[in-house]
């Protein structure tokens, strides 16, 4: 990390200064979800499924609620039926149903996991004995994981009830297939026959988590007055808060939400898992629960990222035009529908501009936890397939794969992934920088090669509130709703120090409650840092505006008289023209002048201005292990304008480890019972620093005007390639198609063993 | 209580719904001071000096360091000098000077509990063993504690550096008296020795404490940052967040200040005693720090409201007419200057209409802890001798008391005691209701008298901020810088309710920390419905527009076509002329309208309208013992419009009790060597249930046209009149005039027994 330092023509925006939860998080100080403790609070344990689909005929918790300490005993029976739910608009609460379910079994176990029960009692020894007592009668029913086995004709349906989508004229639907989603444009099929060069290729994966290092945890406590207190780590307090009240069908203004420091979520902790389980424990027992997963079931309930199915078929002109793309993608959703197909789909070849082309996606169910968001989800998975393609199409052209992408890059006033018009889009940017990168030319070692991806995100936007509050000696107090995942504090802080010209050591960064501050979706969809900074930047104009009216009336003058200019009122007219007023002046004089000064707003606005990034990545093969070892990566991205750079480079190094992990070793093993079988971080391994080179970065910074400071969403794009340009790197030192995620060292070997 | 009921043309105000906190204090749920745990926090213990006055010649720590698990030690020398610290004009931050000096010794231990060094450790066991291993070296000075010796021109100083009040051309200084408050009309003198029937006596009360049931306890974690969280039970988040700041010389941003419940405050939590301690020792120790105080440090180290000993002379024409007033009134403040004797000079005759007067306010130290607001500080005092020598006056008249006070009642239109001009007060109705009330004409029993008082409370206004906030559902979210000390939840919420046109029920109110709402005073001063309740009527107006706009973006028409009606937009003009929105149908658009609906502002009313009240008393004399037993009591109180009318009686109520008490039973009582002898609730009684008969209420509801709803402060009013409607019942039933509290069993068997 540099030295703080400002650049270009901002005086706090584009600076390095230290992050303000920096120090307490990496002494492990700061208060993350289990470290929270309510006064007189019970431990919960819950219940889980151990087949991946059975018929729950009873459960005896007679056993369980005999032990000496246990307060109380939850099972689906104890949720509101899910023909209760109120399924609101606004606050995302539209998968309550599906999440009832999830988070509990109703009737029916639908993956190995699935919570079928839950206890809480004094001690956490005394819950897990309890719920070791607990007594279900299962049926065993036959189950499915694997997604081709899924989409058959012929296969066992993952759960009673499922609306199987129409699949079209003449087409028996297939029990587990909820979805299709075509996309097309022109006349792939007749491009595809007149290409002068064509490539295709079956790509598959397999459903990975998020990996976050932060176990789920909730403290609920239901009061007598019907509220309920929720305090637990997530991406989003008033989603959190939402769901928590579909699924509880209670007033969203009956549940607060306490936001705790989130230790990871990468998507994952955009949803509820516990703390329904906790609010009814509390409510039967009349004390606060603590229900909080093991690793275990983190992996076996929560989370994954949808696997994938997917074949591509790319047509090249002779010059490297890309002329015609047939795609066709199957992602799996776990037990209940509703995944990332669509976001795959939109995301497949948009960061091309193809005249002709025909996707189709299938969203495909199978015995596993309902799938959740992972870092730009659905793109990783198809930009996979469709990056190696490009690979292989450049190969057999005898191009250089940058060359190629070039030729064939996206520019403004295409179309982009959610359908608008592109503005300041910056791939060709990226693609330019990646090709003049040092490393793009560096020499390659013995068993080394070399591949490069790019890809996109769309970036959203999306409702937020912030407000700005000044104290009398000119401390600056901005208040969020959303969780400091990448940085919103310190972000927060140097737009809000920006609009009003105090030092960012003035300003104060609340993460607030869901009692205390307006709306805010997630952290999630590279939407914060754009969003809620509009929002701060919002607020901070609305309190200038207010210090020009005080102003005013310490001067006698009109407000309209009164300007702001770098932290200062200055006056413009009349006998007091030329003097000014520091914000700390007037904040000392807010109650004479008409009370204490303070705005608060709502935004909601839309991005939809996709980022790019352009990967180099350099890989050595063990001929003897088949191990893959990354020895060189370079990230180049289009960021926007960069609020706080160190933070940006950190999520352009993130996103990277977590797509070489997806790349090399990550993936869901179930056994033939359908049981999770490597669930835990010792078989479940992802990257560790040990495993990684320092991964290089290059800030392409193209400014967004939708946005006060040029911010771009910068979190999603950097995962997008690194499967493509790490999947392309090894195919060409094995010198055969790699083209099922994880590349575990058995494939290699195998590959190079003529397997 | 009465059943919920709607009154007058209010829909909600002045109904009387279930207090939102009820069920979960009375249940012993509710998180009080001491309830909140952090994780990995230490427990604190503090050392306090055994001397009314010393000084500190050395301190050794070096034992109670080397205690197992002791991981920090602070004494004054750890704090800040205060010369050093920045007392600001804003948030009330005036007194920080002294009360760093109150909260940790500097060099001279003051009283009798004055903390001169603090512990922190892993336990509660250590900290204490530690604490007692602290070894101070003192040297014994002289001390003073009675206010009379304490006023003596050659008393021993109170401490070093004393800056002594100027007396006067021709008058010697006295050391320890600080402030003289003089206050004149007419011309006293002369009025005196013409006036037809002249009344005179001095009158002594004791130092009392406000006697609340939770003692103090605070938690702190200085963060790595330099950033302060402090959790605790206070009349204001906000005062204790500006407070600390300034005693630890720390930007107010810095601090953050989450509240927690009070159980009771009374004035005596508007200050800081634990925070910086805390604080400094989370410092020192890099953990989160709790320090609680144990019921005899409250009573040797807060508190207690000022004693008071009083001379008054009044004079009245043969009508009745009171024509002159001499009052000469010295108050303690404990061992720093600034007390109440200002309040008790301004609210001495200030109900009477007297022409000429002259009243002289003497500040005095002592060696006892900063004084403390109680309840009307200054008030009760000051009135217990005016309308004692009112009844005295009225029965050498042979006048009924309640006709004196109406010839001489204030009417509006005259001075208050804040210098404003007098609106709507109620003064004269108070006395009209009290003189027709059935108890007034009640036959007496054997050994049983009647007294009777009226006194008043200026009521204050002052900066307050609110917020108000939609989620999708229409839940109204209504966030207040306040502690809901006498039912702020419910009186807020029941005015953003009537403002906004929906149920009650739709309505949460969240206490909000010091980083999540603007600034608010404390809950004192009975300010804060008023000044409060006006920031939440001005938040719900600010929402109210914004559903305006929106619903005229829906309707594509102009919001000035949009009025609010009823809960409801309702469109004026145009082709949806006559078409509703309801709060909650454009709470669920918000995104789609313009992002989440909130809206913050912040206030400084004036309020200074007094309120009033007329107290009966009858009581009844055990001959034997000499115990006084309160039989009946009636609160007869102008209290404005009553927004829940439950909680304005129990206000009554409680302020009647203490009165009672202070009256009949509470002192400090210290021996000879300066130290408090009654430190706990069994040796310094307090009043319980199985003392007090039911105190009937009775509201005038004198609407304040200052407050949108009518609002007048009422919960400082009912402690003034009480110490005089007691007193004069008890004189008239020993037959002596009892001018010395409080009354106990042993000054009345005295007085019955010739004493």
């Amino acid at each position: 990390m540099n030295a703080p330092e400002a650049k270009g023509s901002f005086k706090f925006v584009g600076s390095r200064p230290i992050r303000p939860d920096g120090v307490e998080k990496v002494t492990g100080k700061a208060v993350f979800g289990t470290d929270y403790k309510a006064a007189n609070m019970l431990h919960g344990a819950i219940v889980r499924s151990p087949h991946p689909h059975a018929r729950i005929k009873s459960i005896d918790t007679s056993k369980a609620e005999a032990v000496p300490g246990v307060k109380a005993v939850v099972t689906g029976a104890d949720f509101p039926s899910i023909e209760d739910i109120i399924v609101r608009t606004g606050e995302s609460s539209g998968s309550a149903l599906d999440m009832s379910t999830n988070i509990m079994a109703k009737g029916e176990a639908l993956y190995d996991g699935h919570a079928v029960a839950a206890v809480a009692a004094v001690t956490k020894q005394a819950a897990l004995e309890a719920a070791r007592l607990i007594a279900v009668d299962y049926e065993v029913l036959p189950h499915v994981i694997d997604i081709n086995d899924a989409f058959a004709a012929e296969a066992p349906k993952v759960k009673e009830g499922i609306q199987a989508a129409d699949l079209g004229e003449g087409q028996a639907t297939r029990p587990n297939v909820t979805m299709k989603f075509p996309m097309a444009k022109g006349d792939a099929a007749a491009a595809m026959a007149s290409a002068a060069h064509v490539v295709s290729g079956h790509y598959s994966l397999k459903p990975v988590h998020q990996g976050y290092i932060e176990p789920h945890a909730a403290v609920a406590t239901w009061k007598a007055d019907g509220k309920v207190d929720v305090w637990c780590s997530s991406q989003g307090q008033f989603d959190v808060r939402g769901l928590t009240a579909s699924v509880l069908h209670i007033d969203v203004g009956n549940v607060r939400v306490m936001p705790l420091e989130i230790g990871g979520g990468f998507g994952g902790k955009t949803t509820i898992y516990l703390e329904p389980v906790a609010a009814l424990l509390s409510k039967k027992s009349g004390r606060p629960v603590r229900v909080a997963m093991t690793r275990e079931e983190v992996f076996r309930a929560t989370g994954p990222a949808p696997g994938g199915e997917i074949d591509v078929k790319l047509g090249a002109d002779a010059d490297g035009k890309i002329v015609a793309a047939e795609i066709d993608l199957k992602y799996s959703s776990g037990a209940f529908s509703g995944g990332d197909v669509w976001a795959g789909a939109a995301h497949s070849i948009n960061h091309y501009a193809i005249e002709n082309y025909a996707v189709t996606g299938w969203n495909v169910l199978c015995n596993m936890p309902k799938h959740a968001a992972y870092r730009a989800p659905g793109a990783p998975q198809i930009n996979f397939a469709v990056e190696c393609a490009v690979n292989d199409l450049a190969e057999k052209l005898g191009m250089d794969p940058i060359e190629m992408r070039l030729k064939n890059a996206v520019l403004p006033g295409a179309t982009g992934p959610m359908g608008n018009t592109l503005g300041e889009i910056g791939l060709v940017e990226c693609l330019e920088a990646a090709k003049a990168h040092p490393h793009y030319s560096a020499p390659l070692g013995a068993n080394q090669a070399r591949g490069v991806a790019c890809g996109s995100w769309m970036n959203y936007g999306g409702p937020s509130t912030a407000a700005v509050a000044l104290a009398d000696d000119g401390s600056v107090l901005v208040t969020e709703g959303n969780p400091d995942i990448g940085g919103s504090r310190a972000s927060m802080a140097l737009m809000a120090a920006e609009t009003l010209g105090v030092p960012y050591e003035k300003v104060s960064v609340t993460i607030a409650d869901t009692g205390s501050i307006g709306y805010s979706m997630v952290t999630g969809g590279s939407r914060t840092t754009y969003a809620t900074g509009i929002a701060v930047i919002e607020a901070a104009k609305g309190v200038i505006n207010i210090m020009r009216e005080r102003a005013a009336k310490m001067w006698e003058c009109d407000a309209g008289d009164v300007e702001w200019d770098d932290g200062k009122a200055v006056c413009k007219t009349g006998d007091n023209a030329g003097k000014t007023l520091t914000l700390a002046e007037i904040a000392a004089k807010a109650g004479a002048t008409g009370g204490p000064i303070a705005f608060e707003n709502g935004v909601n606005p839309l991005q939809h201005l996709p980022g790019y990034g352009a990967h180099i990545c350099d890989v050595e093969v063990d001929k003897e292990t088949g191990n893959v070892s990354v020895v060189r990566y370079t990230v180049v991205q289009d960021v926007g304008k960069a609020i706080h750079p160190a933070y940006v480079e950190g999520q352009m190094q993130g996103g990277a480890v977590q797509g070489i992990g997806w790349a090399l070793n990550e993936a869901y093993i179930y056994n033939k019972d359908g049981r999770l079988d490597n669930a835990g971080f010792l078989d479940y391994r992802i990257p560790v620093a040990s495993d990684m080179p320092m991964i290089d970065t290059v800030m392409v910074e193209k400014a967004n005007p939708g946005h006060p400071y040029g911010v771009k969403g910068v979190g999603e794009v950097p995962i997008v390639p690194p499967l493509a340009a790490v999947g392309s790197a090894v195919s060409k030192a094995v010198g055969k198609p790699m083209r099922s995620l994880p590349i575990s060292p058995d494939k290699v070997h195998a590959a190079l063993n003529g397997g």
